[in-house]
This record gives structure tokens, sequence and C-alpha cells, in this order.
């Protein structure tokens, strides 16, 4: 196992030190003096430490703020949450009726950083299952608002839009989640009302279902969250490859939902966008060869 | 140097499975047959082939055409270019009196993805700074727009806002980055006109003062950039922590700037925000001890 990931991080730190150069910049200086610390923290830097991702969330929470402010003004005839027989073929989406308005959200990377989770992860604290649940049932307040988090939910409370969360996290840890969210500053969230998790119905952490269960009851005109399954469980579809899901993504109506009542928060340290190999990645027709390398 | 690679990506796998947890997703499939190839591709996954990224990137353009539009119609009085004599207590930016409108964009991963270079690092074929200069001065086919930037600079032409690409790649490769802007789709550019590079002034890798000849003849309406050095040098002040730079970004005048003028694209791949040890990504009180691990 030690060649593999001699291999694999001796690959990824060539590339981060030759797109620096593509900027035109020196290489990185350690992060700190320790280099075993300082390789470990590299999967966390970019979500969890850098200005980058901050401007990145907050311009998201911003774009979708405005955009429900549009919708409130001129209430739409159907919401964002794709109906029960849709399909990317054939998409429609729940109609609104004379529902109230609500936005979901998932939690994770979405509104909430894990920071006291992901800290062990970064220290090389080993982090299982069981202590993923143990975590979730804390209600430890090791916890940050995603950048623009704050700002979003309280404008879309403000302007009579319910904000209801819908997690992947087990509803065990309802409370736990709850207390979370509010130790982030995202106010106060109470199961089956406006905090929904796996196990509140049959459909496990297929989240479709607790989606249409909040849009009998709401007009939702937003949603947002780290990993696709937070939009619909189309994206999650077992004979769905990694280029046809991006692919998916990139075009069509889809491409229209993006910031159009389908919002996306970055998450490169975990989840479904971490898939694919080189082929699916880097597709044969965009490889290069470096003919003057033996200049 | 072998144990830090071992630790450094097995931290980095144990908060992936942690975190895929934390989603309650059994752990990520191999996405290869080959496991040497399967880590190696990991650090390239989110940026090139999800369609998570591709969302984010989406919404991103949405929101600056969108903005771009309301500029269009109600004239500002100021660009969004920071003025000389700007700081981050004292901010201003420079006046649009009577001159065009302009939008002005790094290239690489914020309309331009570097596929042919980047395929060569996630195959395990290092890539260094010569090697870097070569793909620059190449004009290679093999990249990709980032996705949303044809709509994008489409809209902005077509709305009589000129396109301005303002990137760290050395002036030598000013014809082939061009060739390259043409083959991803965004059009014509010409050097010292449309697109400006490193070495078109004595600020060698610092934008601002190409930024400033710019906005000499130009209002400028937006930029966007994947590093911080895309929108102002303040970002890269030497005496700036990685943790005074994150909190600058989440504050005051500068938080309001993501989406109204300001944009950011999503790298974790490589750049500015990837930097900082674990005591500046995870501060010490969002730390969290699992006092049950031992049960």
């Amino acid at each position: 196992m030690k060649r593999l990931f001699v291999l694999a991080l001796a690959a990824s730190a060539l590339a981060v030190s030759a797109s620096a150069q593509v900027a035109q910049r020196a290489s990185q200086p350690a992060a700190s003096d320790d280099p075993v610390a300082a390789e470990r923290i590299k999967p966390f830097q970019y979500l969890y430490g850098s200005a980058e991702a901050a401007g990145l969330s907050i311009q998201a929470w911003h774009a979708l703020v405005d955009y429900a402010r549009q919708q409130v003004r001129h209430r739409p005839k159907n919401g964002v949450v794709l109906a029960e027989d849709a399909s990317f073929e054939n998409p429609h989406f729940v109609r609104c009726g004379k529902k109230p308005l609500a936005a979901v959200f998932d939690v994770d990377e979405t509104v909430l950083l894990n920071l006291g989770l992901e800290s062990n992860a970064a220290a090389g604290v080993p982090t299982g299952g069981p202590m993923v649940g143990r975590w979730g049932s804390s209600g430890s307040a090791a916890v940050a608002p995603v950048p623009g988090a704050v700002y979003g939910v309280n404008a879309l409370r403000k302007m009579g839009v319910t904000v209801i969360f819908n997690t992947n996290r087990g509803n065990k840890s309802a409370e736990g989640t709850a207390a979370q969210i509010a130790a982030a500053g995202l106010g106060h969230a109470v199961h089956l009302k406006t905090l929904y998790l796996a196990g509140d119905d049959q459909m496990g952490s297929r989240k479709d279902g607790r989606r249409w269960t909040i849009a009998k009851n709401y007009c939702v005109i937003a949603m947002a969250g780290d990993q696709l399954v937070d939009i619909s469980d189309l994206f999650n579809a077992k004979d769905l490859s990694v280029t046809d899901r991006r692919q998916a993504a990139l075009h069509g109506w889809v491409a229209q939902m993006w910031g159009n009542g389908w919002w996306v928060l970055p998450n490169p340290v975990y989840g479904s966008g971490l898939r694919g190999g080189l082929d699916e990645i880097f597709p044969a027709d965009k490889r290069w060869t470096d003919t003057g390398a033996n200049d």
C-alpha cells in the first residue's frame, strides 16, 4: 500500500506545483514546520480555511436571496422540487397552489461547517462511522455557519419564507443536529416541521420522499446543497456514469436551474463529487503530451 | 518522505470516509481497478469531473450576467476595480465617467479548464515549470470552458460589455493563450487590448497594475477569478495570515462584494486557497474530542 500512497500524493503535489506555476506563483510555502501535518491538512485547506471558498459560498447565498425576493414578489406557479414522476427527459415540478413559501437546505457543508469532526481527520485521528454518529448527536458547538448562510436564512425568514433543513444525518441525531444549527447562528429547527433526517420515511438516504412530503405543504422556491442528492435523487441513479452525471448538470433544462431555484455550495472534501477514473475526468480527446519535455 | 505521504493520504482517505458517512453514504466505490490510479486522480475529481462543481460554476456565471444586465441598464458611478490608494480600511473604486463597460476575467480555471496539462499530473507524469510554460504557448485544444463561461462571455458581449482577460501566464504565451481561449469557445482575445498577461508591465504576477491600465479605458462592472489575486493584490499582502485573509473575505464591505461585482470560480486543485496549518484551518475553539471513542 505504501507505494500507492506515495505515488498518489506525489502526483497531487506535482499538480499543485505545476498549476501554481500556471499562475506564475512561487510554490506553496509549507503550512507548518511539521511536514507530516502540512501534508495532512491539505484536503481541508480550501473549504475550511480559504478566502476563495468563503467568497464562493457568500456569492451563492447572495444570489439565492435575490432570487427568493423575486419569487416572493411574483409568486410562481411551480416550485423547484421535481414531481414524483419527473425524469431528466420529462422534467416537471410540484405545483405551488396557495401553499406557503419555503426554501429547503441540506445541513452538512451547506449551512453548517463540521469543524469539530473534520479537525479530527485533519489531525490524523481516525474518524469512522460510530464517531460520526456520536458527532451528529453531540450537539457540539465546534461548528461554524457556511459563509453567507446566516445572512441567507435570516433574509429568507424575514421575507416570510420558511427555512426547512433536509439532512441525511440519522433521525436519532435530530436533537443534536438542531443544537448545532442553533450553535451556528442558523436559528431554531423543529424535527418533522423544519428539520427532516434519514429515517423519517422508508427511503433511507434518498431525499426525494422527504422533499415530496415538504412540497405537499409548501411551495418550495429554492433548494441548496453541497451534494446533488440534496436537489434530486435523479443525480444519484445507479446507472448514471460519472461522465453522464457531469453532462446532465452541464446541459439542457438542468443547466438552467443552477442559480434559478437550485444552488450548490462547495465541498471538495467528501461526497458524490469525488468519483471517476482518469478516463472519466480527462477524456482521451483532452489529453496533451509535452513533446518538448526532452529538450 | 514516504511516511509523510502515507500519513497524509491516509488522513485524507479517513476524512472522506468519515464525511461520506456524515451524509450516511456508503464509502466511495473505487474510481478504477488500479488502486494507484484511483488514488492519484482524487485531487482532480471534484473540479474537473463532478456535476457539483459544474452547477457551482454555472450558477456563478448566471448571477454575474444578471448583475451585469442591471449595470448596463443603470450605469454605475464607480467600477469594481479598487483604486490605487485603496486599502481594506479605506476602500474606494476607480470611477466610471463616460468610459465603455467591460468585465475582467482571469483565464486558468476561471474561463478555461486546463485539462491537457492537468491530465499529465493526474496520470503521474511530472509537470514542472518548463512544461507549464510549453503548455501555455502550445495553443493545445485539450481544454474546455469552465461550465457557464461560454454563456457568460457571449451574453456580456451581446449586451455591449467588452470581455477582457487578465492572466498570470507569461506574455510570451499570449498567442498560445488566445488560441486556447478560442479553442474553448470563448471567442477572440487580442494581446494588450482584450488580453493582458504577466510581463505586460513591471509588476510581475501582481495584477493590480494591469487592472488599473484596463480601468483607465473602461468602466469595469464585473471581475471573476479562481484566486483572489484576480480581484485585488490586497488579498495577497505578505503580512496577511491565512486566518486574517479568510476573515477579510467574510466580513464588512468585502463580504458584500461577492456576487455584487466580484465573483469567485471554484479551484480546490491549486493556488492561494491551499494554505494554512491545522491551527489556522481548525481554530482551538472549533475542535471536538470524541469521548465515546472507547465505548
